[in-house]
């Protein structure tokens, strides 16, 4: 389908089954962060999938490329990066199974009902409000800092949206470790799968992807590491398959 | 100073400063774990540390050893372990620095005063209670079950015993995460620092190290994990550093 570009956006390819996505250099890029979380999250045939802030839809998008999800909700407060959103779902012909909402993660049960999702995944601002020179009118800031969102907020949130037993995922820094795993089990989402992400072997991660479940029992599974850079600055053979990309041939 | 070996026990080396530990094979032996522990905690000079389950007294031996705490508390429920732990510490002539306590965690603020402590470290048992056909009156079970006290009895007493901005050492099991971060956190013991423990660089985490700060704001580090084997089954070197033994030298 054909669908108008905006001044200053351009269409990137996912990777991911010839998927393409707008984005707009003015607002927010998705990173590697949505391309690992997207990765991470385990979602089954026919499951209900919800992105909470989902800026431009690119988690939506890899879902519905990667899994067998029925119906993925990109929930974002933002009216042009949902309308972004909208247009890359019309591109890819996906509105049959990707619904962009433009709506408050605070009211997200309001506005989707409650006990609706199998999985509901957030890549969230990481930075508290207050701690820089923020504008809340910026469409990057809102998906920095915590301005419309906090970390609670986005707990929650997936809290109310979700099935009993259902799988929560999400990734952060590692500064806030403690509030994501505190706040997730005062929210009844046990954490049960934590992943460090890290540039090198031997390095500090520098973000975490972590996993709970609704109404579970306390027991944590912490797996390796995800490293992103082996030898040479090059990528992992475990970074390129998550990218789709061929591993290049190692030297010796 | 000479001191009476009994049955079944025998005098080994701490490789630190020439200490000698008294252990029964019949009790419980320190492992790796009160090793990573007492090399983890960061004592200054003059502080008052609390060791909570001291067992065979080996972590207020090592820090005696490493650091230049004023006084070093060992808190031991069980009795022959108390009295063996006693017995080391008049070995090495520690009476001064070193008091072995026994007596119960979970009454620890009454046996050793409130906000009296810098730094409490405990290396608590790691299992859950019920989850084996274990003997409440086996010194092991006692050890490795959570029989005598729970990780929140740990953590609680810990809360009373510190003082203001004091800190608190822990190494626990990866599935137990959740409970002592959110434990820690209950007992106004903000977690601060993590530090994975991992056999190899590529596996997951078998143990954890964690510091908490008494009154802290939220704002986690975590380090890089600390890996013990290194290639062809060695230690890496910064276990044999840790261990005061010298680096044997790396084949090509």
């Amino acid at each position: 389908m054909d669908v108008e570009l905006k001044e200053e956006e351009r269409l990137d390819d996912l990777q991911c089954g010839g998927l393409k996505i707008i984005q707009s250099p003015r607002l927010f890029s998705f990173g590697i962060d949505a391309v690992l979380l997207a990765n991470f999250a385990r979602i089954k045939p026919g499951d209900t999938v919800v992105d909470l802030g989902t800026g431009s839809g690119v988690i939506p998008l890899l879902l519905a490329c990667k899994t067998a999800a029925s119906k993925i909700y990109g929930l974002e407060i933002q009216r042009e990066m949902a309308d972004m959103a909208r247009r890359s779902v019309m591109l890819n012909d996906l509105e049959g199974r990707v619904d962009i909402i433009e709506g408050d993660i605070r009211k997200a049960d309001g506005i989707l009902g409650i006990s609706l999702a199998d999985a509901v995944i957030s890549n969230p601002p990481y930075r508290k409000a207050g701690s820089g020179h923020v504008s809340p009118s910026d469409a990057r800031a809102i998906a920095t800092y915590e301005l419309k969102c906090t970390l609670d907020d986005v707990v929650n949130a997936a809290s109310a949206l979700l099935k009993n037993k259902g799988r929560f995922y999400m990734i952060h820094r590692p500064a806030r470790l403690a509030d994501a795993i505190c706040g997730m089990r005062k929210a009844g989402i046990e954490p049960k799968r934590l992943r460090m992400v890290q540039p090198f072997a031997d390095k500090k991660p520098v973000m975490f992807l972590i996993e709970g479940i609704k109404g579970a029992q306390p027991h944590m599974d912490i797996m390796p590491a995800l490293i992103i850079y082996g030898a040479e600055g090059m990528y992992t053979d475990e970074i390129y398959g998550i990218y789709g990309m061929e591993v290049p041939e190692h030297g010796g």
